[in-house]
Order: C-alpha cells, then sequence, then structure tokens
C-alpha cells in the first residue's frame, strides 16, 4: 500500500529526529548517573531554554508564563489558538519519553505543517509545562492549572523536601507570583488541547498498535497513613504487651487490598508503593509506620466509598491493637473523559495510517486532564516497550513517535475543517 | 611500661601477617565483586587447601575430617590435645574477619608457641570450621557438631537453594557420610577449646578496649527475608496481574505475628524491626521487599520450629501471589556459658598487656557454643570499627589482631599450667 509505505518513510525520518531531540533533553539532569529534572530548578531552566530553542527554529515566538511554562506560538496573529502540550519535570530516575515527547512531537507537527504549506483558522501554541509529576512539591498540575484559571493560591506555601515553599522557589526562577492570574488563556479563544504522551502501560504493546486514543483519565485518591503504637525492647516485651505499629500496618494493608479486589467490576487499583517503620531496628519494635496510600478508578463515587470502607477497617484494626491511625488526602483528581468529537478524529487519522485505533483508559494522571476541565481535550497515547514508565528502562520505537506526530499532523489539518 | 612496648611491638609483627593471611583468604570468593564463600563450595575446597598450607607452613601435620573441617595437628605425637578454632564460611557479601580471624589467630599462636620453645602437656589442633554462617543450608554449626559428636543425620537432607542437599554436597566434597561419626572427638582427651572472634558489636570499641572475655552466648535468631515480585505503574497494572511484593509480605508479616502468639508458653517474641519497599514511590508497585525478622526464647528448638514454620507460610504465601521469598540466616544462638575458669585465665593474659579485660555476653552464635556442651570452652573478642560485621565494611585493626594473637599465645602458657 502506497500511502503507508509513504507514512513509514515520513514516520521514520521525523522519529529519528524525535529521538535525538529527546536524547538532548534527557541528558539535562541534577545528577550524572540518572535523570532527574524537578520543578522550578537549574535543570527546569536548561530544558526550557533548551526546547524554546527549538520552537525558535521551527518559526515561533516564544514566550515564558509566570509559571515557567514555555510557549512556541505558531501564527501569533492569529487570535485563536490551538494548544498542543505535555510536561518537561520527570521524577527521580525517570525515563526521557514520559512528557518531552508530547512537547516535542507538538514542535515537530508545527514543522510538518509548515512543510505542507496548509492553511488553518487557529494559530497553535505548543506548551511546554513544569509541573506534572509533583516530583518537588506535594501539589502537582500547577503549570496546567495556571494556564486555564485554576491555579490554588493554597499550594504556594507547599514545600520541598529542603523546606523551600512553591513561592519561595517561583521567585528565585525569577517569576512573579502576582503575574500567575496573567498565565489563563481566555476560553473563547481557545479551539482544543492536544496531548500525545506514552501509555505507561502494557496494553497496546500486547495488541500490536503504536498508537492508542485516550477515551478518559481516571480519577485518583492519594493519601497519607500513619499507624501509631509504642516501641520497645525486642527481647523484653511479651507479645501480648506490644503495640506493634507495624504489626498493625499490615493488617491495614491487607484490607485495602481486599477492598480494590472487591470492586474489579470499576477497574479500582490500590497501590501502597512507599513504607516506613520507625526506627527502624531489627531488634526494636517499630513504634511508628509511615505509609503512602494511593486508590485509582473511573468511578469516583465508587471510589471515595472504598476509602472510607478502608477508614473504618483501619480504626477497627487500631482499636484491636491499641494503636492510633490517621489519614491525610492530600492529592484528589476526578475521572475526566476525552472529547468525543476529538476522539473519533484522533480515531479517523490513526486508522488512514493503516492501524486499528484502539480506545484505551489513562490510568495515570495527564495534563489533559486539566484542559479537559477547561476546554475541549484528546489524548494520543504511544506504545512503549514492556509499558515500563518512571524509569530508565523507558522506551518508545522512532517509528512510533514518528507515526505519531505525522498523527498529530493529520489531525490538526482534519480538526481545522471542523473548527 | 616495657613489657608493653615490647607486646605492641610483637603485636604489630604479628597483626600485620594476620592481616595479610585474612587478604588472602578474603580473595576466595564465588563472586568477583563481593565475599560469598559458603559450605562445600569449589571457594571452601581453595580456602581449605590455603589454610592448610598455611597449617603446614607454621610445623602442623594436616587432615580433614568428614565434614570438610581442616585440622592442624601441632605436637601430632601427645594424646591429649587442645582445641583452638573458628570457620572459614562467610555470609553474602561478607567481610573477611568474621570466622577466619580465628583461624589464622590460631595458626600464628602456633607459630609463637613454636618460637618461644615451649613444651605443654598437650598437643593443639587448629580447626578451620566450614559451617559456621548458614548461609548455604538452613542448618548450621554443622563442623562443629561434627568433631562434638553431636552432628544430626537430619541435617543431610537440608537443601541449598538449588536444590543440592547436604549429603550430595558432602559426596560431591570427596566426602563419606559414614565418617562422620568418626569426626568426633574422644572427649577424654580434650583439654579445652578457645575461638578468637571478632566482637561484631559496639562494646570494645566503645570502651576503648582492644580485647573482650566472653561470659555467655545468648539464644535468638535473627533472619533476613526478602521478598521478589514485580515493580509496575500504579495506575495501569490491574489488581489481578500484580506481584506486589508489599502485600506478600503484609501477609508474611502477620503469619510471623501468629507463630509467636501460638508459643506463648516459652515466653516466645518474634519481631520485624526494618523494612523497605523498593523503588518506594506513592505510584509505583512495589517490586521488592526486605525486611528483618528477630526471634527470640529460652526454649531452643521451639524458637527454630517456629522460623521453620514462618519459612512454610511465607512459601505458601509467595507461591499463591507469584512472588519469592528469600530467608537468610544470620544470627542463631543457643544461650550457652562460657568456662569461668577459662574466663579467668583469659581475663589475667588480657590484663597483663595493661588492659582492662572487659566481660562481655554475645549476642551472636559460634561454633564455640556448640563447644562448650562439649569441653570447657571459652571465647575471646577482638575489637571490630562500628561493631560491624557481615558486611564488606568490617574491620578489625592489625595491632589488635596481633594482641589478640599474643594473648591467646599467653593463655595457652598459662593454661597448660592447670591441665
Amino acid at each position: 500500500m502506497t500511502v503507508s509505505t509513504n507514512i513509514k518513510t515520513d514516520a521514520a525520518r521525523i522519529g529519528q529526529r524525535a529521538e535525538a531531540m529527546l536524547a538532548e533533553l534527557g541528558a539535562i539532569s541534577a545528577e550524572p548517573h540518572r535523570l532527574v529534572r524537578l520543578f522550578l530548578t537549574p535543570e527546569h531552566r536548561r530544558a526550557a531554554d533548551l526546547v524554546a530553542g527549538w520552537m525558535r527554529e521551527a518559526g515561533m515566538t516564544v514566550t515564558e508564563d509566570a509559571l515557567g511554562t514555555v510557549r512556541g506560538h505558531w501564527r501569533p496573529d492569529l487570535e485563536r489558538r490551538f494548544l498542543i502540550g505535555s510536561h518537561i519535570d520527570t521524577v527521580i530516575d525517570a525515563g526521557r519519553y514520559d512528557g518531552p515527547l508530547g512537547v516535542v512531537a507538538g514542535i515537530l507537527a508545527v514543522r510538518e505543517l509548515t512543510a505542507r504549506g496548509v492553511t488553518l483558522p487557529f494559530g497553535i501554541d505548543i506548551l511546554a509545562f513544569g509541573d506534572e509529576e509533583g516530583s518537588r512539591f506535594r501539589s502537582t498540575l500547577a503549570s496546567s492549572l495556571a494556564c486555564t484559571g485554576k491555579f490554588d493560591n493554597a499550594t504556594l506555601s507547599d514545600h520541598d523536601r529542603n523546606g523551600v515553599t512553591l513561592a519561595d522557589a517561583l521567585t528565585a526562577y525569577g517569576k512573579r507570583i502576582e503575574d500567575i492570574p496573567g498565565a489563563a488563556y481566555d476560553r473563547e479563544k481557545v479551539a482544543g488541547f492536544l496531548e500525545v504522551h506514552i501509555e505507561q502501560g502494557p496494553v497496546l504493546e500486547a495488541e500490536d498498535l503504536p498508537l492508542g486514543v485516550v477515551t478518559a483519565i481516571i480519577g485518583q485518591s492519594r493519601l497519607r497513613v500513619v499507624v501509631l503504637g509504642a516501641a520497645g525492647h525486642a527481647g523484653t516485651v511479651p507479645m501480648h504487651m506490644r503495640q506493634d505499629a507495624l504489626a498493625g500496618a499490615a493488617e491495614i494493608l491487607l484490607a485495602i487490598e481486599r477492598t480494590a479486589l472487591d470492586s474489579q467490576a470499576d477497574g479500582m487499583v490500590a497501590t501502597v508503593g512507599r513504607i516506613e517503620a520507625s526506627p527502624g531496628a531489627t531488634n526494636v519494635i517499630p513504634g511508628r509506620v509511615g505509609f503512602s496510600l494511593e486508590f485509582r478508578s473511573a468511578n469516583d463515587a465508587r471510589r471515595r466509598a472504598a476509602i472510607e470502607q478502608v477508614k473504618e477497617d483501619a480504626q477497627r484494626i487500631a482499636m484491636r491493637r491499641k494503636l492510633e491511625v490517621a489519614f491525610e488526602s492530600f492529592y484528589e483528581t476526578q475521572t475526566t473523559a476525552c472529547d468525543p468529537a476529538m476522539q473519533d478524529l484522533l480515531a479517523d487519522v490513526i486508522s488512514k495510517q493503516g492501524y486499528a485505533a484502539h480506545r484505551i483508559q489513562s490510568g495515570a494522571g495527564h495534563d489533559a486532564q486539566v484542559m479537559a476541565a477547561f476546554c475541549p481535550s484528546a489524548m494520543m497515547f504511544v506504545r512503549c516497550r514492556g509499558g515500563i514508565s518512571h524509569n530508565p528502562e523507558e522506551f518508545a520505537s522512532e517509528c512510533d513517535m514518528g507515526l505519531a506526530v505525522v498523527a498529530l499532523t493529520d489531525f490538526i489539518e482534519a480538526f481545522a475543517k471542523t473548527a
């Protein structure tokens, strides 16, 4: 099939360029041997400058908003804007595709549009957000929230591990708090938002498909749980006199797992990813255990009900064991549906490449969930090897990334006809 | 003080030699980058041959018993024997002092005795045991047990991680099961046993003393447990596809607690004081969990049975959850008193070096606890840096090791006068 062959030739060329850009961006890290690029750090600054340079090379004018989001403006003379973006911050010990791919894909799509010489009824803004992973401050998605006028000033007092507040970090980055409201787009002038992102799951690989159409970004709740007991000498305190915080935590962990398993109709998942027992010596009974708790489900009401169930179970377990248990919710997002018309359009352009357009939920959170509350928004997933992400092993092929850029370019042309 | 200066000159010379021998022995490992020398492996063979060579150089005739224990015989013509020994097997990722120091000290003491031209009413056997750490098989102390006629044939069916039984391993090492009873010493011909060992605790360092006199070895079992699953993104891996190492560990923790509660007649206690989940992020399913496990009970048999019960429970839990679980025993001791007269004699020779003879209980297990059930036995502890052992950071100074050899030599001369 000639069309498919041409697409693959284009995809290979573009994908190679994408990989080179991602390699250059992936080399910008706070540490020599692993990728760590946190919000409002010197590494963020260097990454932002690199991205701005690419935007200018692609014929865009560049601005930077009060949250440090780099904005590349294609056809800045046009009032109506179509937004494309993702984030350039990373987790600790990250891969180089999660986030940066969406920024690089946007820049390369603008180059393709220019090369095609198309005329559009809107300009395009490529947005490189700086705060999606939430690796530095407890709050997250501050960049896209500011773009939609939903930035919460309360988060300015959140602090990082060194006690630096978000407000201080913004100031040190050369920003002014009073400029944040001005970062918000005028809703009337925004045609839509699209984010390209690696899947971070194994589904597309299992289906042998390069690209997927995201139907919704599922909601999540994150909590911090603390179990308090009494530390004691491992050799002298009899079993029946113990107030072992870790034994109690173990029982609560199993109650959490059971609760998620009981809600499989909703595809609910619950994860305890971090745990610390104090004082943490082989021969000392733990007096305090802290652990993270995360629930995700597309059914927001059932997710909240599950957390209430876990709290009840935990209180019962704690009472029996003479422990105390406290839950602190620190992050909560609702399930966000992607725009149905944009989904269909994405499916069309993917189908024209000769591949089935697989519809898929996103279990991970994305800037698109903030944007979707503001304007018609969609996400395209790119297959990643082994479903691995948040890990140096993270990998997307040049060919798949090239196909994503071609599909994104085709999508913009098709979307323009409907806008 | 002239005597002290002479002792320090002697100690420096002897300690330098000890360090060189320990370095040579410490280079014999199954792995290039860490010290792993397990019972009845090719590494054990090479270490045994090296030790045998040193024994011959020191004027001893050498034999090897049915458990692979290397025995250096000084004055083999004398029927009555004084035994000195320790072990040459190691934990995984070991230091080079724990065990080998006691063997090297014995060999160097024999050289000193020869140099002094002393006449003794007994010969000396230096014993290099091969199974003290219990790093390969569940059982441990098989070597010293065989020397005292207490070897338990049931342990012959214990197997290592590759399914090789102790019986098979002995055969492959060139030994015959039917020779094991012949490894036992005739109690009537044994004058006593002495073991030199690093302290593995911080007491001597805190007291600023090179050597200590062990009063008793208390009974406890400490294990390291590792649960292996598969790390994954907390949002994209469904509950039924997870291999969550922390959920599995939680279930094992409750089985441990239940096992100890079932043995309250013995006043048994079980403690998990440390736990680490890796990679340790809120939004990543833990792929690996490590935790410490400690059992204490005055009833040694019930304590061991409890640990076996926990291991069985853990394997069943791991199998159901598609996890792997491994236990590494790193402390296993029975409560055993050292011989009071030998303690006093040790204290005398240490005092004559100009140092206080600090009396100290041992929390760790040693071959001496097996020997103490057989003949008058004693232990001398050598200060080690930071109390660290079972770790490549393990360290004893040349000076302290030299003082230990001098004290050991002096002890033998003094003991000979009482024998």
